[in-house]
């Protein structure tokens, strides 16, 4: 019931949003709301150098090269991450600011919510 | 190219993800990942007594009752939303931690990414 009074302000709940943006950052979340490409991204995004080869992606997972290659197309597209083919391989990188856009949209701006 | 240094530190780039938070965390974002659902919880949370009646969100789509009915259920069933039968209406209202799940995933722990 505390929950309830008025001021969990975390963008999202700040004011309605317009269909414009709703139909815009649903299509971002969409790209994340995968098990695949949230361990893809996470892989990625912790990988030692920062980046990481496809080579060393598709082994973690019980899918095809190609099924790995298409939800890292769809990361990609939403610009979550970016990549380069040098040689053989394309390395794969996490665009932060691109990220960070999900997270800002779910964060309380004022003091979270410690008390209570 | 800046991007790649490794730093970006949101939780989801820190380490790789499990297979089951994975799943979890994607069931989490398939709920929000609409764009009716996302004016729905951008609806409630903003609502001036922080709670929102049924009758107060129907108006705004051009979609049937029972369309909005399904969309908030989906909200409450992935906890982001809880809500009670008041008379004839049910109120809604947004739990804030499980919003902050979301955010917390995709915000950098580290000083956010201002300079340069």
């Amino acid at each position: 019931m505390a929950a309830r009074t008025g001021s969990c302000c975390a963008p999202i709940a700040r004011q309605p949003l317009a269909e414009d943006a709703a139909a815009d950052l649903a299509a971002l979340l969409k790209a994340v709301a995968d098990p695949v490409r949230l361990r893809l991204l996470s892989m990625i995004g912790s990988h030692p150098d920062g980046e990481a080869c496809v080579c060393d992606l598709t082994d973690a997972f019980d899918v095809t090269a190609p099924t790995i290659s298409h939800h890292l197309k769809v990361l990609r597209t939403a610009g979550l991450i970016d990549g380069e083919r040098r040689g053989t391989w394309v390395y794969y990188w996490i665009v932060p600011q691109q990220v960070a856009r999900l997270g800002e949209l779910f964060t309380p701006l004022a003091a979270p919510a410690a008390a209570g």
